[in-house]
């Protein structure tokens, strides 16, 4: 019977190392429900909009860097999913999704829940398995267990990413009244076992020949997770071998040895020339800053990208060297094998740096109240020890001009959708009792509101919502704001507080428009509470793209006056 | 320059009927916007989630029978169209995505929001186009309005369904200040000619051969809109000929002439044994009744299934001839050529309508006061010239159970989810100035709440909200009541009202929890109003499973009394 290769399934899951999964209703999918909810490993919640299910999954597996298991029924429920698991893919997190289906046969034939499973997810899932639809013959529990054995073990190689099995499933779903689940105490279990790859020695004879000729060093940390070992091992390429390392905020590798406010100057042609670099050295994925990509494409640099498998992206048009390691060897390596680079080089990097950081704290200050310095105040008070999510669009742009932080900086950037960002921070709340800060803009915060609706509590959240009833962004790129159209297709008002919204899902809320309230209301923010709290900062979009344009004026000013 | 060809596009669109366009805020699909939003023939809405934003067009599209372009940028914004995309292929209704994309060599190097957008629909549409990334060549530009026409065409063609044309688009984006849009005056048009399929004279006599031997016939008709002709044609084989004419509440083809209560009985072994046909024929969609199903499968009969293309569906195992014409020429044909069929075998299924139609009401009338007995008021009043959404789940059953409607039904049964029947209905008061009721649950209705998050005004909208507070319909299938997981995991209790979003969205809204609340707040539920309304029916999902039985129990005994 069936079930006895779905008990095997979420007994497989367990012993690999999942244990956490969150199902959606459905009847189809019933035998995967009971069976994840009464395994005694695995902790089940239930979210009924798969949409953001999928995406509270993958806000857990970021943060505890192991697959978590998805469960739908049949037909478009596995197609709510696909957001998340687009991002999961570019992002390098780990799931397991498990779609049931109607056995093959009944397929399109106008009976009830289907849509074509097999394959949907297309390009965006690392593999999708096809379990066998019924346990007639041995070699299908041989399949059975070998598929799911495949899929986490594929989940978790680098990169790591979402894997799909769909399961086709006869009724009848549910066990009979009482019926005990029996799991199998040793089920068929196979693992990759961990290596490392490392250069050749006479790799490591080439780059160091290389090196020899280079003066100008640029390293770019792409997103990733806080790490301790990466941080000292950069820091130290800065301290004592001139090597300039620039991160955005999601690198969350920022410290006082590294750049972290190049947004503000590297559009500025003019001082941009004598930074270009002769060589670029980057590791992880994404970087948010436009004007960094746009500077590194014009340079004549040679570009070294860093990871242990699988073919680097060409992010600055200057791909040279694909580097089959990982970043902490071959940053080790570095350190012990690099000369010291050119002082000056690395001076008017660190001059620009420390004029920024001078001046932008007492420029924002001096400005209307808006959301650039609102959200500069609120950072002020967040807690160090805790964690920051952030939307896309403006709010992880104001992030990035806003420079170092102390906190894990947590953001969509597989797609930069603006889709998911509440539910990832949810599914962040669910593995940690530290405080999980999620800023966003108004236009992401009403799209993914469903991140609500479930009966899990969330209280460690904390939501800074800048309100400007508008995707204020597209009055702050060139091309829009100069349209007839800005308003209805592009910034797309709206006129939402998130009031009704907090007293719906039981938050506590304020809401502020001025800095005087600004400061009230972060007086007890942070402290601990039985509920959620939404800080919602209501601003006039014109007004932002004014501030922030009189801010970029400010920092060039003083930046010359240098 | 590309913006020629997109300009072009929209002409094209407009040339070829397409009048409706849903636009969702982007950047990379701006020139799709300005060119859409500045066309004078065309109606562009803007609505944010794009999960919504398609299920919207999709609802238009439903009503008009002519496709509605749907327009998002690059990214996981195509991701959330697919739900609705699928129901559309399902349910054969015509649309024109165009995601706006990236070119091909920028897909997938760490810049900004790219996925694997070409194809990324699968099996779910009819076809999947490229547009071409450049026009420095003039097989280019023919390239360009080929795709457009060839998609067009291909979405209306029998069965209609979903087109994608995926259009990788460079900076810049935006046309200079002031600058006017040129739409060509003769964009380049090739269309089909409409033309029809029918049997051939030696299929005609082999079908009037085969029909006479049989006497027991009975005409299904499966999900379709509403068709005075065919109504006219059905009617007169049942009054006529004693063919037997069974109809879901979906089929739009329910009369006095019709079986319409088949719900109540064919779940009954008993009663079932002397309906059995000889020939099913049938036309159109699904059909909800799943007794309806198990019945016909469970026969001998031959089953012909009529539409003018395409492999019909298998539903009730028995498919034997696949009748290439529409159900309009066939069931014509048939009215001249069939001969009177067996009377009592007629007589068998209209007593047990005739007994049905008469014991429902008062059975309703003396239960307690339920979701079950309440719609049935509501629908008692329900202005006869308008329009019924039904969401899936028990809401659309309940509705099947309930017999012979005057208005026209619609519900999302192409993949029969819970996920975007708001929006459908949405999209439905776009097209017309009659009443549109939405009755759902509280599932679905709570799923799909960016339903209403958009500043278009839908005031003949009216929500009959069955709030259960659970996925009740799990209480009301044998396997999950039974189980420890029901609530939690199956019903997935929830505690919302309508209230807030109610005030948040600027509803009408009233709550009701017993006959009298019913009768005094739907005195003037129906009058037009500026806002769109919302009746919330609060009822206990326990108590809701126990009327459902209660009722089925004393229909089984007023059969048996006849």
């Amino acid at each position: 019977m069936i079930l006895t290769q779905i008990t095997e399934l979420v007994a497989i899951c367990a012993k690999k190392g999942i244990s956490n999964v969150i199902l959606s209703p459905g009847s189809r999918c019933a035998p995967l429900t009971l069976a994840f909810a009464r395994h005694p490993d695995i902790h089940a919640r239930s979210i009924s909009d798969e949409r953001s299910a999928a995406f509270i999954a993958m806000g857990i597996a970021q943060q505890l860097e192991q697959p978590v298991a998805l469960v739908c029924t049949s037909g478009s429920a596995a197609l709510n999913y696909f957001p998340a698991i687009a991002e999961a893919f570019f992002q390098q997190i780990p799931l397991l999704i498990l779609t049931a289906d109607r056995p093959s046969e009944w397929i399109d034939q106008y009976d009830g829940q289907t849509i074509f499973q097999p394959d949907v997810y297309g390009k965006h899932v690392k593999g999708s398995f096809q379990f066998p639809d019924s346990s007639s013959n041995p070699d299908q529990l041989w399949h059975s267990s070998r598929i799911v054995n495949e899929a986490i073990n594929l989940a978790n190689q680098f990169p790591a990413g979402p894997v799909h099995i769909n399961i086709p499933l006869r009724e009848p779903f549910y066990p009979e009244v009482n019926e005990q689940l029996v799991f199998p105490e040793k089920p068929r279990v196979f693992s990759v076992l961990k290596s490392k790859t490392i250069p050749t020695d006479e790799s490591l004879v080439q780059f160091k020949n290389r090196l020899e000729i280079v003066q100008k060093i640029v390293i770019i940390s792409g997103q990733q997770r806080p790490n301790a070992q990466l941080q000292i091992l950069v820091d130290n390429l800065s301290k004592d071998l001139n090597v300039v390392i620039v991160t955005d905020t999601i690198s969350n590798l920022q410290s006082d040895q590294t750049i972290n406010l190049h947004d503000h100057w590297l559009g500025n042609e003019a001082i941009s020339e004598e930074l270009k670099p002769d060589l670029i050295i980057s590791f992880g994925k994404s970087v948010i800053s436009k004007s960094l990509k746009l500077f590194l494409r014009k340079t004549q640099a040679s570009h070294w990208h860093v990871q242990p498998d699988g073919m680097a992206k060409d992010t600055f048009l200057r791909l040279t060297r694909n580097i089959g390691t990982s970043p902490a060897f071959f940053l080790h390596w570095l350190n012990q094998n690099l000369g010291v680079q050119n002082a000056d080089y690395y001076q008017a990097w660190h001059t620009l740096e420390k004029s920024v950081a001078e001046n932008l704290p007492q420029i924002l200050n001096k400005e209307t109240f808006g959301e650039y310095s609102a959200l500069a105040f609120c950072l002020s008070q967040t807690p160090s020890h805790s964690k920051i999510h952030v939307a896309n669009s403006m709010a992880v742009r104001y992030l990035n001009l806003l420079g170092k932080r102390n906190q894990e900086v947590i953001c969509n950037r597989g797609t930069s959708g603006i889709d998911g960002s509440n539910s990832t921070a949810v599914g962040c709340t669910f593995t940690t009792k530290e405080i999980v800060t999620l800023i966003t803009g108004d236009m992401a915060f009403f799209y993914d509101r469903n991140a609500f609706w479930h009966n899990y509590t969330f209280a460690n959240l904390r939501i800074i919502l800048l309100n400007n009833h508008a995707g204020g962004i597209f009055r702050l790129i060139d091309g829009p704001k100069n349209q007839p159209e800005l308003e209805e297709y592009f910034e797309t008002r709206q006129n939402l507080t998130a009031q009704h919204l907090a007293t719906e899902f039981g938050f506590f809320y304020s809401k502020v428009v001025n800095q005087e309230e600004l400061e009230a209301s972060l007086e007890d923010f942070y402290e601990d509470s039985l509920h959620s709290k939404i800080l919602e900062i209501e601003t006039s979009s014109p007004l932002n793209a004014e501030i922030l344009k009189s801010v970029k004026e400010k920092i060039k000013t003083a930046i010359q006056r240098q």
